[in-house]
């Protein structure tokens, strides 16, 4: 299937939901947003609930026209042309979720008299369902990821800084086609292509919206990798992404020089469970906040209920969530989470555990739901490495 | 100066402003504006045109307990005790080109029948301007990034592809102390570390607001780094940041293996004159848009107006931007940007050209603004590398 395919149904989906929500269309200006329809140029997309979608780009042109999969694209018009464009579109849908209220002032007064909403629910269910052409790239994505994992360990001795580690992965997932710039939705959250963290490191909070976050290397940019040494006998948590046209795996693997303490393999081993048994459950129907359940009480049974999720009083109130073109995509198997999965659906599932004074340990793969439970994407031993 | 005092005399700068405005105090709940005053945690902070800032931690409450260089501390409250925090409070600003509508509706409804404003530009007026202590860290950053820029010519050889050469760049960054995460404050923007480009590379446009963008590796991410071959005879633009304490350093210097053509050398040699006597115009009072439009002529002078910052017809209107902790600060030398320039204001000075069919060439050094002219926070050779 052609790209250009892919995208005429992409955008075909959402005309049916912009027309059961009686909106005359969607005016989507934020680049991710654009960019799964059409193109990262910086460009404004205009999808009418029927009829031909309409692009109109303000840098590159040139490039937008060679890149863009869409039939008319045009230089982003002086405010009278705007309007004129949009004589009759009434019912505009904007994703307000990311969209800055200085945009949105721009747009009201481009537009003056329409009758705007949010669509940012509707956009986000949409994006959660990945197509076979997106769940190909996903695989591809996974596995060059998986490589960086299974080649890292050579490197991993006692003595090392957490940054050197990281600097090792980091230029070996860039050499195999890895862009780096993860892109995240939430408000508040960002990320520089993982996190990496060795005993202690992995028993800070923070504020990145995980169970894990490290110490990083200021108090500007507190997450991540620092220059805490790595010793024997502590978990490494390996936490990264790779990023390959676009499209974002999560995984977490573990290592150790020499043995982890009994509590920490332990604890390693409840995650593995966790991980297993919701992978299990990952089909079409199944409730995201009774997986999210399922997997706090199984913590809770081997004992670790204080420790999921993140530090005591800190824990996180999910056990999963999507991952797409951005890291923090639908669904979340979180608490609250009510809805059902649907095929195709990708996952991070990664059940951890911060144990006081030792460090953070668990496991993550991305996952995609299918009828038969959870296809493992990020296809790799999930056992922990010791060297 | 200890960083709580430094810290301090932001707050007073800022209540000073806010006394002018007729504000009764600004709400800061964009990360890296709630850092400057206070923390990165995921916080929202408040700061009355007089007396003491509130900071309002949803998570980490510890780590902010530790990190943040203010008094008073709290978890974020309940919606009830939010409001009441705030009696008497009614004229609140809020930085409006950063906040997306989701968060300003949350916030109004918390705060009803306040009267919300945008301090937007304030906000970037003041962050501007750099103290002795922000100076000292950029200087820092500047030599470190320097660094990496010294020494990354032996790994430079005909044959290998950008993006190896940037891993390497990349890598070596994070060992010294980078962080890598590079914050861009305007809408539509983002950037992985830097862009490093070679040959007809250099020539495409793209969504990037800068003179140079690089095709990147993929549509997805269609900046920096591709997998085309540097070959030799072809200029190599390494345009990168230094991310160091939070604070951007950004420079650009240019290699080749071998010799460059007569009229890549030429637009180099250009580049250098202009920046310098850019640098030597930085001094208070200087009027931002008169040091671009004689940038501009002097380009033209040169013979080389329709390459000048960007391939023709898709040229920036600018060559310089602020760089602080975001790397699109204030000031911008700029087409219409009519504003006298500061003492302590730090900017990015990169005269480039785009050369059809043969790359793009040009010098980028970090500056800050004095009695005496720009002082080069990035200190290193300016020199054209042959290798």
């Amino acid at each position: 299937m052609s790209l250009i395919k892919e995208c005429s149904a992409r955008i075909a989906r959402l005309q049916t939901k912009l027309q059961q929500s009686e909106l005359d269309g969607a005016l989507f200006v934020y680049p991710i947003d654009v960019y799964y329809y059409a193109t990262r140029q910086n460009s404004t997309l205009w999808i009418p609930a029927q009829g031909e979608p309409l692009l109109l780009v303000r840098k590159s042109f040139a490039r937008a026209k060679e890149e863009a999969r869409i039939g008319d694209i045009r230089p982003f018009p002086r405010s009278k042309e705007f309007a004129a464009l949009f004589e009759g579109q009434h019912n505009i849908g904007l994703t307000y979720d990311v969209l800055p209220l200085q945009q949105f002032h721009y747009y009201n007064k481009l537009l003056p008299g329409r009758n705007f909403s949010d669509i940012s629910m509707l956009n986000r269910e949409l994006r959660s369902v990945k197509s076979p052409w997106e769940l190909e790239r996903m695989r591809y994505g996974g596995a060059q990821l998986s490589r960086v994992f299974a080649s890292i360990a050579d490197v991993l001795q006692p003595g090392m800084r957490e940054v050197d580690l990281a600097a090792e992965f980091e230029t070996r997932l860039r050499r195999i086609g890895g862009e780096g710039y993860v892109r995240m939705r939430a408000f508040n959250q960002e990320l520089f292509m993982g996190l990496l963290v060795s005993g202690t490191s992995g028993c800070s909070g923070g504020f990145f919206d995980g169970a894990v976050t490290g110490l990083g290397m200021s108090d500007a940019s507190p997450h991540g990798a620092s220059t805490a040494v790595i010793e024997a006998g502590q978990p490494v948590m390996i936490d990264y992404t790779g990023v390959f046209s676009g499209y974002i795996v999560d995984m977490t693997r573990m290592f150790v020089c020499g043995q982890l303490p009994d509590p920490l393999q332990n604890a390693f081993e409840a995650s593995c469970r966790i991980q297993n048994r919701i992978a299990a459950e990952m089909k079409p129907g199944a409730i995201c906040s009774e997986l999210f359940e399922m997997a706090a009480d199984m913590a809770t049974e081997a004992g670790l209920g204080d420790c999921f999720m993140g530090p005591t009083g800190e824990q996180a109130k999910f056990v999963g969530h999507g991952v797409g073109l951005e890291l923090d995509e639908f669904p979340v198997l979180a608490q609250g989470f009510d809805v059902p999965l649907m095929t195709g659906q990708t996952i991070a599932v990664e059940p951890k555990f911060v144990i006081p004074k030792m460090g953070s340990i668990g496991i993550e793969n991305t996952f995609a739901v299918t009828e038969q439970g959870g296809e493992k994407i990020s296809v790799l031993s999930d056992d922990l490495v010791s060297v």
